[in-house]
């Protein structure tokens, strides 16, 4: 089977793991790098002698004859950058968020399915060990009815300079939910302060209602004295804590479920609540680099023997609860359909 | 100096503290012992022979003649029974929170300055070594600027019968938040969510406004797989975390502050992030009971040569901002004033 | 049943803690307390109305007529008290160690089978969920074959005045190792360092071969900067982690098994190994006091229809190592038989 | 300045990330690649088209004529191949431990000084934040007089085929050892046990004596359910542990001193111990990859500049405790001077 000819633009933070994994796949040939600074296509492009040069786009399109590119740009040029390769009928792997409006990533899903090209969304959580137990252990029931999701992501981190930091945290926990979930987000409510002089907020509280009932909270601050990532996944027969950054011990399992048992209800008007406090368990997790199974996935998809986790619809949806919570943000937490 | 003669009414979980505390104390005597259940009064009472015990109030002030009577029955009978102490010429130590509404809560206050009776609030948290701490942080200036404050209080723990969480969990929240902050509440957001059969909420988020514009978030659950008591206090110098639950290191100081230097803003239109990251610090606490702490500084107020950390006043504020949580509630996360 | 009337012979700080177990006791009637130091009796005996009062040991014999006896006192007085209280017709319950040495602990034994009394001691760990499950897992083999334990009992605590630390945290260790492999060691070798005026050994560390072949091996220590208790029992299949400390997982058990596969040993000269990594597992355990569940048995065993898991055999086996430990101190680390 | 020229002998586990950081420094121009194994020497290679790629030595020296040559191959060929770079005139940089025994070790160093070469020895923690901040607190005093030291360093990790696990492990702690405490070792008894075919010890206990009466403790395993790296260095004001596997706290610096204090020793024959339980501080640590640290001291060191961390003399003196350990396992636990 010949291999793909990948491209990746954009070489800063992000874009180099797609470099390394892309040149490290069988299934790909890197065959292009492109970024609008010389010296950063010079600095990465010299770990990948095969790989040509550029820095400018339309060049990179004819010379390098890509099949797949991936975008790992600056938000706010997802949408330009994706629809040239589109158009230049390159399959696109984009970074999250899809792109910075529902109308932008609308417009992307339509484009790819016009061309015949397919859309990839780099949800990298949903290629990993851990998120893909979780939702295992939701879709075989073992959780029971899932009760509520609390998660927190919290860092003193690099600040993003042009955005709140729902846009930057918050498409992690949501790619998350919507893949474990498997539900539409149907209302949003977000409450944000900012502690610094451009006025974004840098702290935020996101409140998400599915269409089923379930209801998920987010903590997401760029102001922790810590990082935290800790999501919790209560259920009616066991729980799941799911803490990216243990080692050891990134997913523990709860049997710690919890039985209403009401008896005489019209004597003593009271819920007796019996518990149930089992083991816990922490299963042993694949940890080969989420990149890797993705790339994997995505070869695939594209040949037709298998399908890829995140495609555009997916992001499109994250992006709607963006936009839906920035909304609510404006409008001091009033919940927002979307 | 003579001991003050004191009285515990209420012997479930947290009475016996009580009254072994009073035992112990110096400045106390334990004369009397009262709970509607008979088998409670003798079996706290065996330990405590000098005590007289009691299945009646007025039995109770008649015989006994407590100068403080210390309340640990239900909430719902907390106004009746203070009320009748007050009567009787005693002074009260009230379990939090002090009332069921504000308008018994602030009958109480009136009561108790009209009678020349102290009424005291146990906000156990606030005579803690950590607590202080905290607080003493704040006072000087050690956080500098307050950004926000995140509290985390959940566990698989006991279900009251008949209230919803924020009246279980929440008055340790707010008495501690009471004290540092030293700023009353002006607005309260309350979201919950019901997974038990009496439809009482069991999971709630509190988002509280301070009259100086700091904001404090709480997460509030009787359905987490684990149990956590977490705080985060967020400032522009350093922040602290309080984990109570953590043995050795209850409270971490982190001069990890963020200054904001904004250069160039006509041009670059970006705000310049400096990160500094220093040391964490984690503090030897006193760990003396906050029980023998509370009950000294009860008796040098009662004598005039002290004064206690929580009073009816105090207690008022929490169940005033209990009170405007559950109306937010039945609004469906609508803020409401307090 | 008729109860069984039972005394405690030392105040300090552990005998209070047996009083309030023989009180809290269906099956023993607390009818003494004795100490040489009268303020202890007083201080402890105001909680317990229905004991008598003792400073004297035969008076405690003669008025009292306790059926059995605990004998909290310090380790030196253990012979003289315990050897009184069998002549006296009675059982003894005895702290650990058993006696200072080998000799009086065989004296003992012997005098308690001579009277037809039941001679206890105070193995508290044995009667801990934590220790009977990870026994519970070696004899069903669920750790495969034991390859090694090693034990860290370490704090900045209490210095005994006239013991080297051996004698004040091994006798934990011992016993428990005692009950879990259920084997006699054989030899020990011990390396002690002293960092006090005094010159006893305030670190030490202990080699422990058992008749099998299995090895053990304790970190002891006063002078560490945190406390530690970890034992660490690994096997051919799994191991397990018994950290005391924790509160929620005080047991580990690890499927990380190894397997050795040797495969053509003659060319490569080379073990290879596999290695299988399994899921951890921290099962719910028994948390009632271990002293509740002791007294209960111990009850059983006088009476007949039960069987205690620590018994004066038991208790001279551990004094058996402390004393052949003490020798290997003597003798810079030389292995000595026991 | 001109850049020194360097090459890389060996590219299996480590040797890559020398590779890396050679061509990474501002100080080295990574010349050449050398390996026994073709495709070892491509794969890497394919990622520095600058350096040339070898399978022999000789051919190495001869055409990419380095100035530097770093040995990243198994132990046994060290010897061998950091006489024949020395002789071709090359420094030399080699992986821990130098040698497999004490008289190879010595004649890398009089071979080195012979032909005026460097030999350096990566000791890699010895040029880490972390190390370098305890030796840092050493010597201040800060810890006061050194007590003890512990250190755990266990894991179910990879065996090496063909040595004990002293040879895999102890270099690591010996070499901290050695550039914080500064001194000697003196004696040396080690005990081991082997639970695999090959019988090589894969778990030992090491006990160190150093010059000036400090005693450190090694355990070392291959079989630990769980990777532990834990020192803890114990003083007479304060103590250090250091967790190498935090990410965040790596370092704790606990006020914890004991301060002894003897009075009326005649009457009382007792040791009065007065505890100071003080703060815990966890301090910043740069964070720089050590690598990259090491190769800028290597270069001063090589341009009369400054001096390196870890020379053959350092490195023998770890050859030389190893080899009285393997003398001391195979006593059964002697004690062997060294």
């Amino acid at each position: 089977m010949s291999k793909l000819k990948a491209a990746v633009v954009g070489l800063g933070y992000w874009g180099p793991n797609l470099a390394r994994n892309f040149q490290a796949s069988p299934d790909f040939d890197l065959v292009g790098l492109c970024d609008l600074d010389t010296r950063r296509v010079e600095k990465v492009g010299a770990s990948y002698p095969g790989a040509q040069r550029f820095t400018a786009l339309a060049d990179l399109f004819q010379t390098a004859k890509p099949e797949i590119v991936a975008v790992a740009t600056p938000v706010a040029t997802h949408h330009a950058i994706a629809k040239a390769a589109l158009e230049a009928g390159c399959h696109v792997l984009c970074e999250k968020p899809l792109a910075s409006t529902v109308k932008e990533a609308e417009e992307l899903v339509e484009l790819a399915e016009k061309r015949g090209r397919n859309l990839f969304v780099d949800h990298t959580f949903t290629y990993t060990g851990a998120v893909r137990a979780i939702q295992g252990l939701v879709e075989k029931g073992t959780l029971g009815d899932l009760f509520y999701i609390d998660s927190v992501r919290i860092n003193l981190g690099l600040f993003q300079p042009d955005v709140d930091v729902i846009w930057d945290l918050a498409p992690h926990d949501l790619s998350i939910l919507s893949y474990v979930v498997g539900k539409r987000v149907t209302g949003v409510r977000a409450m944000g302060t900012s502690h610094n002089p451009r006025n974004f907020n840098d702290v935020a509280y996101l409140d998400l209602e599915y269409e089923n009932g379930l209801t998920a909270h987010l903590h997401l601050s760029w102001l922790s004295p810590v990082k935290v990532r800790r999501m919790i996944f209560t259920g009616s027969k066991s729980s799941v804590i799911f803490d990216d950054l243990e080692m050891s011990e990134k997913l523990k399992i709860y049997d710690h479920g919890v039985s209403f048992d009401v008896s005489d209800v019209e004597k003593r008007r009271q819920v007796l609540v019996n518990y149930r406090r089992g083991d816990m368990r922490a299963p042993a997790l694949d940890n080969k680099e989420a990149l890797g199974t993705e790339l994997a996935e995505i070869a695939a998809h594209i040949r037709g023997t298998g399908k890829a986790a995140a495609l555009g619809a997916d992001g499109l949806e994250i992006v709607r609860v963006l936009e839906a919570s920035q909304k609510s943000l404006a409008k001091d937490g009033a919940k927002v359909s979307t």
